[in-house]
């Protein structure tokens, strides 16, 4: 039986800090019921976030209609719980619904939360919960697997979206195409998937790699990207991955408008072509890459800006661009299947076997 | 009263495995009274790790001068305790004497262990246990202090090593220097720090930053590096930490002889010149900061290989090059000093205040 979710969002309904209730209702609107955010009471998640058309925003928990799990839709810088969820959060308990939580602040570990959800017989899920202990190798890798891996210019741009929708596209085209979730909403969305920005340091390339290995068989993965490589806060992280999934093929996202740093406003995002050296140059230390194509995040502006700056990227850098959205992934999923027909990248990357 | 301690590297005795042991006792000779390997009994450290000169190796515990504390000596890939070392730690336990690891396995969360110190009365400390949760921000960093910050070409290398020798010489040019130590070892020699790579990777670049905060009311702080910008397993570190301390000056470190990969060794390193471009662009990505000169580790070569070395290196990137330990730090500390009397750096890296 599937899920009936009730999403919070109380207080932060907007388009950037609800990242996890927009992704989760775009891609999993049939296992929702309604948005809670008081602030909002009466309005749609359509009219609030651009997903989910009518799907209602109520005011209380008495006023959703019958639901088994509360999910908190927010990513936050540094993960934590607003104080003014905690009484909704035991509320939810209290009517025997279980706690889905992608923060850092554990659910599970706080002794409130916990000693409730005991009593009351219901789960709290930390999405972000890991003990990842096992460093990258570079063993074993399989050859004939092709590894696509969205990076970006910054937090929150649409990295996991361009993923999920490109994944898909290679599904809808015939292609055994997975999707590798390596943060909290993808990680909800997929349904299987590691927390890379919640693991200890040295094991998150190895945690990356773990994900390779064990979905190898698939034909295509399409690794999902965290932060920036210039992200003041979490950088690490990035290049981690990176080289932890070894992929063959980057697709790159930025959002249009975005100048400045999400989270560190004072310091800016360099341009595009200079993001694109460092991206290459990394990504080219110890294995063969190439950039593909770029994902164009154009949620910001008109039709006839979004074509404009689609034509100018796309002349500047000699590399296919569309918002996956907006225009469909066609543009990049076609580059990604001429790029496979090519079959070179099979001679790249090679590791010894495991 | 100062601390007495056996150092454990038993089975493990060589310059590189027992990098924590050699660099105790460079930096802590007087505190050591011997170290602790069956398979090396007889032998003293200066034959086995070229440091600490007829500092005895011991063949058990029972053999060992008075001493109050047993330390883990060694820092292998993923961190884990030695299986035949288990008896030894319950041995010195049980003898009274406190443990101190920087192993990512900890030994205060192992159920015998904690058991027996508890019934013992006796500490054990793991220096890589943390609980930071602070992301970095860039804001309030001092732009009169200025940050040199030691990078490489692969672990191991002597990034510590040189971190300690720069400041150090500093401080006995009458400068108010401080080592900032961001691994297990360091930590320990210095005696404050913190274990960067044992950090949930969301934080790494926010402890590293809150280190700086901390220290800046020193005239020049000296960050030590970790990993490197192309290990597949630990790169992400490396980048949280160059992010994080936003250095104005680096020196590269690495050590001749040094083809592959420490750990992955089927993986090249790639040249200094690739790597001075890849450190170049990652720390100008967002701030400015310029490579003022290279520290060459030569334990490996004659005398004459190693001037020959400096010499092709020197001409090569136009930077001064030394070996710390053979040539002593004066020609990079002469550059540090010259590259703080030009004062420009005090423009760069402005953040706002706290």
């Amino acid at each position: 039986m599937a899920r009936r979710i009730v999403v919070l969002t109380e207080g932060h309904t907007n388009p950037h800090t609800a990242k996890t209730a927009s992704c989760m209702i775009r891609y999993k609107r049939d296992e929702i019921v309604a948005l809670l955010d008081s602030t909002q009471r009466g309005k749609t998640t359509g009219e609030l976030l651009g997903v989910g058309g009518d799907l209602p925003v109520i005011g209380s928990l008495a006023e959703a209609p019958p639901a088994d799990t509360l999910l908190l839709g927010i990513a936050p810088p540094g993960g934590k719980i607003p104080a003014p969820w905690r009484a909704i959060i035991l509320e939810a308990i209290e009517r025997g619904m279980g706690i889905w939580s992608g923060l850092h602040d554990f659910v599970s570990d706080d002794p409130q939360f916990a000693a409730a959800a005991a009593a009351r017989g219901v789960l709290l899920v930390d999405v972000r919960k890991n003990n990842e202990r096992g460093v990258a190798r570079r063993v074993g890798i399989r050859s004939d697997c092709l590894r696509i891996h969205t990076v970006g210019h910054d937090c929150s741009i649409g990295k996991m979206v361009a993923s999920v929708e490109l994944a898909q596209g290679l599904k809808r085209r015939g292609i055994d195409a997975k999707f590798i979730a390596t943060g909290q909403t993808g990680i909800m969305v997929e349904g299987d998937g590691l927390p890379l920005d919640c693991v200890v340091a040295d094991f998150v390339a190895g945690a990356a790699e773990k994900m390779v290995l064990q979905q190898q068989h698939h034909e295509v993965l399409v690794v999902e990207g965290q932060g920036s490589l210039v992200h003041p806060s979490y950088s690490g992280v990035t290049l981690s991955l990176l080289h932890g999934c070894v992929p063959h093929g980057l697709i790159f996202v930025y959002e249009i408008g975005r100048a400045v740093v999400t989270g560190v406003d004072h310091v800016a995002i360099p341009s595009i072509g200079k993001l694109l050296k460092m991206y290459d140059m990394m990504a080219n230390a110890n294995f063969q890459c190439q950039i593909l194509g770029i994902a164009v995040n154009s949620r910001r502006v008109s039709a006839a800006e979004a074509a404009a700056e689609r034509a100018r990227v796309r002349d500047e850098f000699g590399l296919p661009v569309c918002d996956v959205i907006r225009d469909g992934a066609d543009e990049l999923l076609d580059a990604i299947v001429r790029f496979r027909d090519t079959a070179r990248w099979r001679e790249w990357n090679a590791s010894p076997p495991s």
